[in-house]
């Protein structure tokens, strides 16, 4: 079954994933003399930093994503397939897909990361992450079946534990989603209800480290956490979780009881080198050179989550948006250069502008280096403005932006949805479980 | 378990299913003198009639769906639940849901239909039909799929039969799908494929009777067949249906190979007449009296889609939204009026204002009855207006008449992502199969 197809005229640029970093090469290539082929096994590019609006009913997952085929329609030197690599053959320049080889004169791997369990894989069944839409469907389905349910509940304990959502992992998408459920708790659905008060839900976030949004300054760590709290929620930092299960997470001798937990509390990248065979880091990211080349193999570049390059103060770069986006339009660059004779390769310099995370409907923060920080309702807008800039498609822009500004004159949630099948309710599982192991309650330890 | 509820101070109206006719008679009830309890298995409700567009990439889900619990937000003597009714008995008037019982003094059934498959119920793996919001989404990953499908595709045989739609069934739904697949074909996709011409998809509609649209005037069955021919697809009439497989459908001795096809055939009501051993018509809706109560049990109706309804001619009413939705009203004034002591039913009758289907971007047909007919351009602005009117919620009708003006303007889909799992690409399956059972090809049989 196995072919390998013929070759293009012109050199061909073979670029895996779609995200921020593959599709901003695929872009910048657009009027290069060369063939360029981006394979994604979705369809869609995502704007993953609105994914938490997605998974608390805000946003519909086509106001998010757009099709790649229609972001690069007019790049006429651009094929795109929806296609699964399953590994690389570096020595003979091929990318495998199911059944067949493609040739590549150039390689760009931008095939990001996967939430990761740190060694716990059981615990993806109780507390699912949030990487893609599916993800985020999942997670919005098990919120608003979670109110659905203790609405139907008798049983106090049993309402309780349905009533109390737990996100696991203090960096921005933990801070985005713990707000955001508790906003949708206190507002969104405070009228719906009629033997519930979700109001009364209780929002817990867990952090291991000593401070929320770790990459942020230490001040806006503090001012996360206090919008967190004026919300309603709960912050546990210095807290680990050592175990969850279908009731709750344990925090070594405590437990919360819980029926909903969410986790953005690690990554690991796509096993880019385990198919290259090259080095990686902690985090699985691949080590590269300082022109981002897999080393000995300067036609093959990695960029984005799955890489690891150092930054300006020696630390590994964060796996952002922009990282992503001038990593691609830095190899993009390279590429031009060496076809155009020019072997030259200065070192990647990563030019941070800033790190933005909102909490809730009206406050955020952002960290613009050098001392520059905003919060609060100022930090909101200028959060709202530049998300609603960087997302690809003049059409979704006017769409999220109107369906924020919807939000936020009502309070209102636009996709409150449950769809996909509904396992059976939790409330049929032996509620007295919890009673019986003997661990302390949550609340009697602190 | 089994454990039966306290009853209200006020009398009990517990109404099953929160469609056009639950809903309705839900809504009049607002003001009454009762407790309302309504019952539905998913949170939404949904706008059927505008079904097809989330299955062609037109609209997203929560364009055309509300939760049920917002649209009765402000109503207080009404509790939503959540929940799957598996029985009633009508003797102990109560209705049966898991694990325990719920009893009530007034019942309105209003649960619908499903589609059905005449007894061929492995057909619907191979042609899934339309009537939630997950058929949908399911209808739309195949449709956009099969493209993706085709453009990888080498061999010319298996990327025809890829670029082949099957529309199975005449009426509104399947009129309107085959008309939006063309379209979707012919302008959103035209630009976005480098190895096929999605313009050359093939749509077919079957139908096995003599014209299609049978409920609209016969005139207008033929403008409907006029505008999808122009638009590209192929319309057979008084064609049945002998199977269904993953690879196409058969009529008869002649077949048409295609990886993708779609049921809009029948339905078949949920089964009232079997929970209540009341007497069912062919479609297996439940038969009730002229003031729609279960014969025997006057405080029971069964309205919409499950309910065999005569009309003014003698025949049995459609199950359309204006319908159900008129019934739900009758009854909520029978419930209202005997509450009152005024025991008098006056029999229900169907006002009917006209009937509109839609075929693609700018042709519709409107049926108004005493031979006010429209069509064409004029049409489908009266079928906008109708259909963003009648849209729940003022922010969805906004949504959907800002997408409408969008994707008219550009000829875009908003919604074209494909979402949930993949199965393995169906080019894996052993291609040469239908070259094998030596069945003459389609084309060239008429």
């Amino acid at each position: 079954m196995t072919q390998t197809e013929h070759r293009h005229d012109l050199p061909h640029v073979v670029i895996i994933g779609a995200g921020f970093g593959g599709l901003t090469a695929a872009t910048k290539l657009a009027r290069a003399p060369v063939h360029v082929t981006l394979i994604d096994r979705r369809n869609h590019h995502l704007f993953q930093p609105l994914l938490y609006q997605v998974a608390t009913a805000g946003l519909s997952p086509n106001q998010i994503a757009t099709p790649i085929r229609t972001i690069v329609r007019h790049q006429r030197n651009t094929d795109v397939l929806l296609d699964e690599v399953s590994g690389l053959d570096v020595a003979r320049k091929e990318v495998l897909l199911a059944g067949r080889r493609l040739p590549y004169d150039y390689l760009v791997v931008a095939t990001g990361a996967r939430h990761a369990y740190f060694g716990h894989d059981a615990w993806e069944s109780f507390a699912p992450g949030l990487k893609s839409l599916d993800d985020a469907l999942e997670h919005r389905k098990r919120i608003l079946l979670a109110f659905e349910r203790a609405e139907l509940e008798k049983d106090p304990e049993e309402r309780a534990r349905l009533l109390t959502f737990v996100v696991i992992g203090g960096g921005a998408t933990g801070v985005e989603l713990a707000g955001s459920i508790a906003e949708l708790a206190r507002k969104a659905l405070v009228k719906d209800f009629r033997h519930i008060s979700p109001q009364c839900a209780r929002v817990v976030l867990i952090e291991a480290g000593p401070r929320l949004l770790p990459v942020f300054a230490e001040a806006l760590s503090e001012t996360a956490r206090s919008a967190l709290e004026r919300l309603g929620a709960e912050v546990r930092l210095n807290t680990s979780v050592t175990a969850i299960d279908a009731e709750g997470v344990e925090l070594g001798d405590a437990r919360i009881d819980s029926r909903t937990v969410l986790w953005a509390a690690g990554v690991a990248s796509s096993p880019v080198a385990a198919w290259t065979g090259a080095e990686a880091d902690r985090a699985g990211r691949t080590r590269v050179g300082e022109d981002l080349s897999l080393p000995g193999y300067p036609d093959v570049f990695v960029i984005g989550d799955c890489a690891s390059v150092a930054g300006a103060d020696g630390k590994p770069l964060p796996g952002t948006a922009p990282v992503a986006k001038q990593q691609g339009a830095y190899v993009a660059d390279i590429i031009v250069r060496a076809l155009a004779g020019d072997g030259e390769r200065p070192s990647f310099r990563f030019q941070d502008f800033g790190t933005m995370a909102t909490v809730g409907r009206k406050a955020a923060v952002a960290d613009f280096g050098s001392g520059v920080q905003l919060h609060g309702f100022i930090g909101w807008l200028v959060w709202s403005a530049a998300h609603i800039y960087f997302l690809i498609g003049f059409r979704n822009r006017i769409a999220v932006a109107l369906d924020w500004l919807w939000s936020y004159l009502t309070y209102e949630r636009g996709a409150r949805l449950i769809t996909g099948p509904i396992a059976r309710a939790p409330m049929a599982c032996p509620a007295a479980a919890s009673n019986e192991r003997g661990i302390v309650r949550t609340g009697q330890e602190q």
